[in-house]
């Protein structure tokens, strides 16, 4: 297939090397050139503008947030008023509900489609296609694309034709993940307070009862204090946790665990770690609780 | 091996069936003296009193909370004054790490050992001595009671000399557990206010990251809204995280998730919810947004 | 003085009305015109549109949320197109930190003035021209609408240039208020559920202590459950509270006690209650508790 | 009157001097002895043990914890024994609601009477004897010892014949203050990290809404950081949220403002600061903020 794909960060860059791995033939931009450059000698062609990207009615996005992706598609010269009517938006950003359900008004009022396809994934597993993505829109949209979302991960799910749930399901799923960190984190800093090492009681929780790759890896990290480099950092996550409130203020749903996990990430990033990994919450709630980071 | 066993609620007394089919030879226990008959058939001795659970040097305790384990070593014709010397109790209820401690003091000083082993599992584990049982004490006691404590589980973790630290260790794994329910719960309540199918949402959650029995059972509870019978009664997970926040607050190590939890398990209890199961977490998380239970 | 005055809800009506009794000369517009054409009978000219109350080259506005305010300001037609050079705006509203200063620049862009002048006070103390107004900007801005500031309240406070600094300034006042009804409502809760009469624990505490008028009004309402009609919706309390946790984000400055009110505002909005007074964060406490509201 | 007294810390040797002044005759008692003899010199008569202090019938205690308490009546050789049959305890100090109804049941049982007469204020106030003595009891036993409970304080509040409600009281009352606290001290946070000064805050907020000396004594303590030496220590606030939680929770009443702030305390007694005045709640706030102590 002939796309566009605009956004080559930590995770942009490798799922873009991976649609070409794939075949797939891709014009790319990024506001910063040089990493668009990057992927000319894989085979990329480079655009200059936006309206580039949009020739061939279907562009992909990977932006770091709302105002990112907001920009990229309102401002003048910008995806809505470049992609030809019929053409199709895949977002595979983290972005809130409600700009996700701006996004597909705007576009349907332009006879465009929109598909939000936000991925799990830390960058190694971008760069593994080993991503899942969780995609929602329009039943045909989504059969156009499928071959472009196949390619960047291990695993695609469609969970429905309304794009904004995607949006709340990846929020939500995030949380469930940041929510294991903040525990860990906390049950740590009792355990290192009470002379019990740590290693040993994730080995019998994980081992025994758990049996999650996902406390496995988080504990590891947290364990071994190996925050940099951030494999997500501590600022993104504060704005996972703002999206994710934002969309539960919506929806009319407390969810109080989310927001004092909010408040913590909040406090690292005020105190200069917004740019370590977001398990950092352990180092957190090991200071509250007196001890060195 | 020939013991004593004291405490056959719904814990107890599968456990001490376990003991009993593993051809060790029990004299058994309880306050309400219809609960130790029943495993008269099976070949237990039914003692009348504490002092004769205790006569043959190794009593086994499984007790509901701080004050049952209180008044059944202290008060008179309790276990510490009728256990001879050199003597062994074996506390497998989850107490306080202070009262763990305490114990340990009060059975030295008349030069009897202690080891604390609190156990993971709820009471269908407990039937099939599939538990999880996190040993405390000095090596030669440890040794001594080895072939009880695997004879009711599925595995034995040592963690060391200190029985307090068992104690801490149970409290700090409980919490692990209730703070993955706690966040299910209020992830749902985001998900079903939005319209998005929760058992869609665990299924892909927990198939491609989690991957975890814990949230495999639990997310089928809370989906079934199967909170009766009671795996583990909501006010029996309010008295642990109170104990929990009792050993952080020793310890010095604020613990503010378990605050919240604590926080709505007593909101449930105080609304008449303590008998069941603790999961109804998600019950409370779904009132709070305004959805029926 | 001639000015323009934009927005007649429960507060902006009877400053309105006590502007016009000051002798000024008011053009007034709500969208809903029937608002408006009360005030006509009282002296006040009755504007179609929105370029109508700008001819004067000064503009009040006292809108109810963002995007309110955002409209009136930024539409086609709106206050930015219609306020001539040297024109004035006076934002009167409860707006967010970010928004404040981005129409501080936008004024400043068109060579315009802008003076964020947010009010303290229900609407029995507008209409008694009671209100505390909190002003910020550029003095000679501040100098010249400061009789019309004057006339609406009781008191007028000027913290400085910077616009900005009035929203933050008017929600961490909020913060404080809303706080100690929170904490009144937990205690009561806490009485209730002990049978000791609130209302003895109030007078003593407030008459010994506190001597604050802030705790006896909402006392009061509390102790007689009044929250109908609302002096202040729940639903524009939780807009507040959020708007003031976008500030401290902003800032970097986590409030825990704030997320805590946050979320049970937001659990009575979404129980249905967003439009019964703030106060009844007493009932939710209540509700916890397993008390009747 | 003829009584004895027990425990002469920062606040007992000042309400037993007041009590001297006032013309009654004291035996007294202190662990350390150095601080009995320091009121010697002004008439107190000194008591070598609990027994002596016990000869008149009517005994008062001023003790720092539970634990305290609990020694001082229950020990061999403590009050409960010492004091005769129709003999009267009236305890000033804070201590728990469940300790306050067992203390009550302990004298009953022996023939004795137990007025709680908890006090609110700080050294300064007991100095000054401005104390305010909430106090419950056998109205026969209140009305014994209403003269030595009007001469250490400026204000005696009667609140029923219940003793462990006085204790649910006072930690409620004392729970309204911290709130207020840590409200302010989030505020500040806020405010400092957006440069804007929060002494004109506190001016105009107290000023024009609260009107209360709690929020100018303690807005004053936090504005200058005068947290040493301390009127009320970290660690003394810590026991009394934990206090009032353990009241709460007996009485099924959540309050989740409380959990927060004890939070905040705990982290900062493990993190040395436990003997500090309690409003360094402002301080905890500051340093999440980024903010320099």
């Amino acid at each position: 297939m002939k796309a566009g794909f605009v956004g080559l960060g930590n995770m942009g860059q490798p799922m873009a090397r991976n649609l070409l791995k794939a075949g797939h033939q891709l014009i790319v931009y990024n506001r910063t050139r040089s990493r668009a450059q990057a992927l000319a000698s894989e085979g990329a062609q480079v655009a200059g503008n936006l309206a580039e990207v949009c020739v061939d009615g279907l562009v992909m996005t990977m932006l770091s947030d709302d105002g990112a992706a907001e920009d990229c598609v309102f401002a003048p010269g910008g995806i809505l008023g470049a992609l030809p009517a019929g053409g199709l938006h895949v977002s595979f950003s983290t972005i809130s509900t409600a700009l996700c359900a701006r996004l597909d008004g705007a576009h349907q009022a332009k006879g465009q489609s929109f598909v939000a396809a936000p991925v799990f994934g830390r960058p190694d597993a971008a760069e593994a296609a080993r991503l899942v993505v969780v995609a929602a829109g329009p039943a045909e949209a989504l059969g156009r694309c499928r071959p472009l979302l196949e390619a960047i991960g291990r695993k695609l799910v469609v969970i429905g034709p309304e794009p904004a749930n995607a949006s709340t399901f990846k929020l939500a799923g995030n949380f469930l993940i940041v929510a294991a960190v903040e525990a860990l984190g906390e049950a740590f800093a009792l355990l290192r307070k009470s002379q019990i090492d740590p290693a040993m009681f994730l080995e019998i929780m994980n081992g025994e009862f758990f049996r999650s790759p996902v406390l496995e890896n988080y504990g590891k990290i947290i364990l071994e204090q190996k925050y940099e480099p951030a494999g997500f950092q501590m600022r993104l996550g504060l704005k996972d946790v703002r999206l994710l409130l934002a969309s539960a203020e919506a929806a009319g749903a407390p969810m109080p665990t989310a927001s004092l996990i909010r408040d913590n990430l909040l406090s690292g990033v005020a105190r200069g770690l917004g740019h370590i990994d977001w398990s950092a919450l352990a180092r957190i709630a090991a200071e509250k609780a007196g001890l060195g980071s």
